[in-house]
């Protein structure tokens, strides 16, 4: 009998606990689900980072803590968190998120808020240049922004990728390093921001990167509001350097109602829905570890507690 | 010398002339290309429909008619017309649709106009299913629809296609016929409309179309005004039976000012841009279609008269 205890808020046990149990049926595991445990029997944590479970000290037999959740920026700093941590790794939420950035990189492509926003009986009929003509940039190429990379040159655009070490795509232009991440800003008429929350991406995005882009460029992030240097992207959407921002994550969430960016005409706030982790396909995810970890094999998505994702 | 004429309206010539110029000579292809010429001396025609020829009899040597659009409507009915007519395949025209349609399938896929139109301070955090919970019906599996069909595919959307003539492809579900429509229809939470525009396809889109769609579904119409019954639709959406249409063509273009689609509050009205005839691929169309005229092969899209495409 495996015992693994389900540490999140108590809806999510509501959405996780049958397709959890029949991922593990699947997979033959004789698990003991629950969410609640004398805490030295249990073998793994299905873990939410905003869960009680703070202090993992008492946790001694566990073998590896599994992620409910793409970002780890709130666990991975735990002092008390000596087991493996595994982040999500989700088909729902990687195809959720290829959805998203796809449909408001072609939003912003194609000038659709124009018409949106303009049924005013005008017809103003421009046609935008071909995808192949646009270039975007992707930072960040990890699974969620190396599958938006290949999805967008799928659809013809001119892709660039930016990743902290080298990674190679067919097709998509990848740069690393500071002297890479100019040349990626240099060429982003569309800069979509797909990095982790770590110190060291904190404020990617500030004047002096602005100030890089294209002028009248477009600025998406479904990432991490930390990424963004607010102040330095409202002054270059006020001086148009920056066309328009759409953003889906904040510092703070839900964004406050007096913030700037509710009431700017170039910012699109939407209310952090570039995708979500899915229950059944995490749940696969969940099971296939703890079926690696019995078995002794390599745990899926291990978190790199140094580089902090 | 081969002697092509070049019959569209003024500011076509300034546009088409260099691109024509230079895909006859990368062919190889001694061409003298000019706006007028004595009629008997025609060897090919390019053509719009909204130029001064109206009648091809005089063009008594003329080998092909080689239209620069992909609508043939205006000219397919034409009686003086006995020469081979080729409709307008264009790589640039077939990209740029598929980029309008994707952007607005995935727009309607997503919800954005909640947040586009609705920066108004309020956290409304609605996730979208994933595409491949979304069924998309293109209408018409040409050119353009499958290239369309392809790429919601691609995407993950569950597409279903039908056309006239049974079509086949990889992963679409591909339906024909008076029955295969009805089946196309009940399950269109998105409808796309690119099937030409003839005698049999006018108002495709009447109400019984409209009642058999799933309650709250939505229309994109990149191809032609007259496929849809407008009173019909109209009514469709006071009902809430269509929850939008985003429409790029009209039976009257521009559409007048007055007209009900302006005013309407689930209605988008683009102005013909869903896609453009690009000059440098078209260019090299036509070329290669003088070429096979003079080496005696057979035409490319080669328009049927009977079905009127």
């Amino acid at each position: 009998m495996i015992n693994v205890l389900f540490a999140a808020k108590a809806e999510r046990w509501d959405t996780y606990e049958a397709p959890l149990r029949a991922a593990f049926a699947e997979l033959g595991l004789d698990v003991d689900l629950r969410t609640e445990f004398a805490q030295e029997q249990v073998d793994y944590i299905v873990y939410a980072p905003n869960s009680d479970v703070q202090d993992f000290t008492p946790y001694t037999r566990c073998k590896a803590v599994l992620n409910l959740w793409a970002g780890v920026e709130a666990v991975v700093g735990n002092d008390t968190l000596t087991q493996p941590l595994a982040r999500m790794v989700d088909y729902g939420l990687t195809q959720g998120m290829v959805e998203w950035v796809t449909g408001h990189v072609l939003r912003h492509h194609l000038g659709m808020d124009l018409h949106i926003k303009g049924q005013d009986g005008v017809w103003r009929d421009y046609v935008p240049p071909l995808a192949e003509d646009r270039r975007v940039t992707i930072l960040g190429l990890g699974a969620l922004g190396m599958a938006c990379a290949k999805a967008l040159r799928g659809l013809g655009f001119t892709v660039t990728g930016w990743s902290r070490t080298p990674k190679e795509a067919d097709g998509i232009t990848c740069l690393h390093g500071a002297d890479g991440l100019a040349k990626a800003l240099e060429r982003a008429d569309i800069l979509v921001l797909l990095l982790p929350n770590t110190p060291a991406t904190e404020n990617t995005v500030d004047a002096a990167a602005l100030a890089r882009m294209p002028k009248g460029a477009f600025i998406v992030n479904p990432g991490r509001g930390p990424l963004i240097d607010d102040d330095a992207l409202l002054a270059a959407l006020d001086r148009g350097q920056i066309a328009h921002a759409t953003l889906d994550v904040f510092r703070v969430e839900p964004l406050p109602a007096d913030h700037p960016y509710w009431a700017h005409p170039d910012v699109t706030v939407t209310p952090h829905i570039a995708s979500e982790t899915r229950p059944e396909s995490a749940s696969r995810v969940i099971a296939e570890n703890v079926r690696r970890g019995e078995a002794g094999e390599p745990f899926l998505h291990l978190v790199d507690r140094s580089a902090g994702y």
